[in-house]
């Protein structure tokens, strides 16, 4: 496979793109970004690609747009190079929220989006914890989505070991409706935890939002899981609501660090992401995704 | 509009379809269902559709597989006699459940079916209460998706009131993980009713599965929610585990009869369904969803 | 070939991809064919067929539309499990006889299934006697048409060696206007022997149908031939008219046996069709097509 | 209809296309169609064709690669102008008799040019007895294929009439394997007469090509009907093999004036053709299909 | 044609589209563009566009990729709320000069572009002095052309009046290789003047590139025409070059007004834009051109 | 690379599609052209193609259509056959210069036709010295366009040291406004050369055509510089306004031998094409491109 392969780094995620290429002994290609006066976008292919199967790795995540256009365009002059095949890693699939028309008017952007890569040539995307499975069909061509659910639960195995929380105690929590699948995989990580969620509902119409927690947490652990942390707001609503109905102490994760603000609770005993996301938070544990994405890869 | 435009039912809905025909007064168009010796499928286009604006009622029910035929074969009849549009109107949408890649070597078959349809004519899609919203996605033409909440919270909060039933005594349930938007919306039509989930789930890896009720329910009203009652083993085991816990009463809807087996819990003080199937189950209500889909016609 | 080549049977000829497989050693995957409650279809690939050319082998005979959308739903779960290519082997090709808008407002479902096919992946065709060569032109990708007037050629030449038939007393019979080219081909297998068809028609418009032999059978060996045996009538019409203008002995050969009715007229001298569809009939004689498809896999 | 309609000829069909638009009474548009100095073609489009349904008649007939080309090249004008619908009527289909791979390596051209035109635009197509009905699935557009079948048969009722000829006497003959269809349904329109067709065949491998004749003609009159009268070869055997035969008198009669050679046998009572193709030939009679794509253009 | 139309601003040129919506009296749409915390956008579609012609306008100027991404997005809405047809105006085509591939591993983003609208749901396109006028060929939708020849004659021939300029001592001067074809076009407007361009080389490989003028301008009139003014290097190259080899006066003039530096030469009598792009420079004459759109929105 | 390969020659370039076979040991392979009674085309495939890299070879220089027939029918034969990738090698890209509208109602013939081989099944071009580069956009598949910028650089740097033509002494002429980048990449193959171009327009509206020098040339070399020699009219204008203009000698080369007419000025001291048109024409002197293209197939 090796000496027909070869992966790109964009702008987003250099070091994961290095991690991966060391991980299966495939070369990192060269490529140029540039601006013009007028601030358009240049990415050329500054590596032999005749014939050979390019995986591109980057997240699109914030500046969500650019870093997408960058993929198009970049997609665009690998074909022209005759790359024989292009897949595309997106270890964050952005706009992946927008995936369905909620109000009358909306565009469907993770659908478009899907369109765009493959109008632009990609043969085959690899992405993690999609927001929502389904993003899988808005493809015409195959998608491999990888999932961290035992990444995060053989973490915090480790992790209660050492710290002492018997699974009996545990409680898994999802913050809201649209994760309560995510928090039975993980909780399926941990013999007899238990499981909650976070209920954000008006109690009548005219009201204002209420946050309640739907299960028993009482003395509990809880552990909130989650696909991404982004303002911090639910999270820490869900951290207050948990305490609120006396839980004892609150872990959390989630595999997508896009921390449009980084100002989580600071009660949260322990705060763990992925590297989908390049970026720094202090406080914040990173477990890599370098060696799921090198065998999804070799295993499709 | 009227005068470019027909309605047409294929084997699944002709009461339905007749019902919308008669609320927006387009005429029903004739078409001829046959088979041959060896059991091969001919739809017979017999109404003059040149130019004009055709809409095909048919939910794609069981027998799954010959009525999504059905529509495909008919829709290439359609073409053929130069409809200048087709508007599929898929009351229920067969195969929706299969939207994702759950177990290596999975078709999507939500996906799939959306592609046929397409590829055999079909320029746009109405459907109800889609298993999952994501399905428009899957489609690159538009799809209208109608919700039934209010057509449900209409008729139990009239209900309610004839039964006595306070809204703060009330619990909106959903019997699994995938339905809590559903409980969600539901609830928001009943002033500070609360919410639960029934948590199906293994409590270690090689045990058997084990039902757990999320939320407070003893000496409530339980509402039971789901889009879709099909071996009432789901809804039996709410209904089960819902009472165990202390529950009082327990009310049920879905969207969907498919009903594979109508054994359902006659603890049950009311069950509801729509007409998206056209199936008569003893003790089940039916409110109809006509004037939905009349609505969607007229307004897009 | 051999290392990247897998052959599947999905459930409708089971034997035939067995002999496929052994001649020419490629292996025979596993894939798992189950039913929902509500009777929705499920095809799932267990084989790795990551980068590998996948043979699957189906005659689309009855019930025919399953068969059809047991290829459908498989080749989408090999496209997600990234199949290089996807060959589909038809060896009975369903629907192939609405081919045509015969009436106004009939689809024609045989070109409809090729784009059906298409759309959900597959890459190449192999068929077997076609009941039009035009079917080929139905698709965008190549088809290969095997044809059988070898096989029956070679087993005739034998056969009335046998029984002691000169091919100057023989007359090869087509049943029906649609089949005279293939009485020709046949017929060029046995030196001189002559051409007959069944022409049936109405004398008069509202007249009832009437069956003539044009040509000279009278005190003759009549091989009857077609493509398909399906309800018996055509063939025993012709029989009957054969033996009414004098003919001596009557065999009969067609590739595809349907069969829906197999009550064929007993005085048939030897009946004999292939293996395309998998159906055992008391009385007839089966050719196996394995070798000619595995040599259209090998060369083209 | 009238307004928002315009029909264009290109070059092969002038007066055909004439007749259409006074029939239908839609202006007849002006294009330019220039040659420049290295041969290349240049059509342009003179009319205002913008939100108009644009019919385009042009046979295909030899020069049939140029007269192809006319059409893709105006088919590109015309979407230029933003006709909203280009509807192309094909009296005679050129390449139609390439209609299947009959030698190993060789094309589909039938297919081939299919493709063609609706990549360069083509909405919906027009054409006259097609050499086979399948073509229509060569196209993923509406084809609608009128049929001569009452145009021949009206004329030789009137004229057997005038001519004394009864018609139990009638032998309708197919020159060839391919039309026996066409035998049969010219047949349908004479009460009670017969059917004959021309066995053209090798008696044994490496022996030259034999004609019989398959059916009694005897002091018959013959009606030799096929699709095209071409090199007049196939055409003069049969007219040859029928007198042989003991035929008494000879009508003839096609549907496309291809007349590659006009050099037809003399002995031939009366020859029919249709202006499918502009082309006059000394002795022989045409019918005019103006209206019957008149109805075709109104009634789809 | 009022009463099925819409037009809909963008962010990047509301004031031409006001402008554009009351010469035609077609209303102005309502859209609402947002972003979320992480940046990602949303453009909503506020009016109903139900089986409308819907006229999206949007200069993609910088920032070029969101506003490009804006119309993307904004299609995918429309289609959504079901638009009969997405008529794209782009005063200005971002990415025009990146037409072809300049160097090896270079994308060609023009047409890239072109394809994404395309993907998106546009159905027609109309430009402004688009930078080659190949780029029409990018698209398989019809792609109107604006020319602002007419424009800026008439400007200069009135003011070239109240100056005194004779026709006879001007010279239109292409300031680059790439605007030769405009320079010519230009010239047409102005009897008897002459043509003259700025010849950018290097003298011999690895010396530095030098400014030539080629023609006659001493003692002359020049006026510059370009499509672009961006960085204002060419141009103020241009002006110095002139003024060395003893132009008298000097007048520029550029279509679309890009100015990522608004840094030009104060030398020049008069500098004349469009208002293609919406943006105002001291200084700087503005024409616009919402009544050549008016025009080809009408007669296409 | 080269047991998988084969080359094939059209009927447009026998001899440089022998050359490149020669140069780079791949296979010629064997194809039949033929012509029917009534003319029309066949292209069949006698070589063994299947999973095979395919290189046809084909200018589509005048009869333009037909050869462009040829390379359309043949690919489908190909694609028949199972070759696993076609490359079409266009040594002259005919219909290049009608790549625009030019006059309201034209074709963009140029574009269509990229459409068409890509609708015919080819995957990938390879052409030399577009008309415009603009050209490599109008495909979706990747284009490579060969320069012989080199070629001719090379000649005519050994033949001006022969004549004793001193660099600085030469003006590099283009004879229209289109070719001006031709001249300045050509020009930069000579040290301090000179440029200057013919300027056709008319002197004021009604006025006829003029033609002009624009730049010095008295007393020096002019070497004229095109892409495609047609009717020598272009030509022979610019030699004669040089002459008069005080040139001393004349130089001319054209990529593209369409000559429709070879009636040049004999005052052209040498002229030089290559051979991408085979056409002898005395006087006229031919660089071959066969190992520009070799390298092309060999590096993309």
């Amino acid at each position: 496979m090796k000496e027909d392969s070869i992966v790109f780094a964009l702008s987003a995620n250099k070091k994961l793109a290095k991690k991966v290429s060391e991980i299966l002994s495939i070369p990192l290609g060269e490529c140029e970004i540039e601006r013009f006066a007028d601030n358009e976008l240049m990415v050329r292919c500054l590596s032999n690609v005749k014939d050979k199967k390019v995986y591109v790795i980057q997240s699109t995540s914030s500046p969500a747009t650019e870093r997408i256009f960058e993929i198009l365009v970049f997609a665009d002059a690998l074909r022209n190079r005759e790359a024989s095949e292009i897949i595309l890693i997106l270890p964050y699939y952005g706009y992946s929220r927008q995936d369905r028309v909620a109000r009358v008017g909306e565009p469907i952007t993770a659908k478009l989006v899907a369109g765009l890569y493959q109008s632009a040539g990609v043969d085959r995307v690899i992405s993690i914890d999609l927001h929502t499975y389904q993003i899988q069909g808005f493809f015409s061509c195959p998608v491999t989505n990888i999932e961290t659910t035992g990444l995060f639960g053989d973490y915090f195995r480790k992790k209660f070991a050492e710290d002492g929380v018997n699974h009996k105690d545990l409680v898994v929590v999802t913050p809201d409706h649209g994760s309560s699948l995510r928090a039975r995989d993980l909780g399926s990580m941990f013999d007899n935890c238990s499981i909650a969620f976070i209920d954000k509902r008006r109690p009548a119409p005219n009201k204002s939002e209420v946050t309640a927690v739907v299960g028993d947490v009482r003395g509990k652990v809880c552990l909130i899981v989650d696909d991404i942390f982004d303002t911090c707001g639910t999270l820490n609503n869900a951290v207050q609501a948990l305490f609120d109905k006396g839980a004892k102490e609150i872990y959390a994760c989630a595999t997508h660090a896009i921390f449009s603000s980084t100002n989580f609770d600071k009660r949260i005993k322990d705060i763990v992401v992925t590297d989908t996301v390049e970026k720094e938070v202090p406080g914040v544990k990173v477990l890599s995704v370098a060696s799921l994405i090198a065998d999804a890869i070799v295993q499709g």
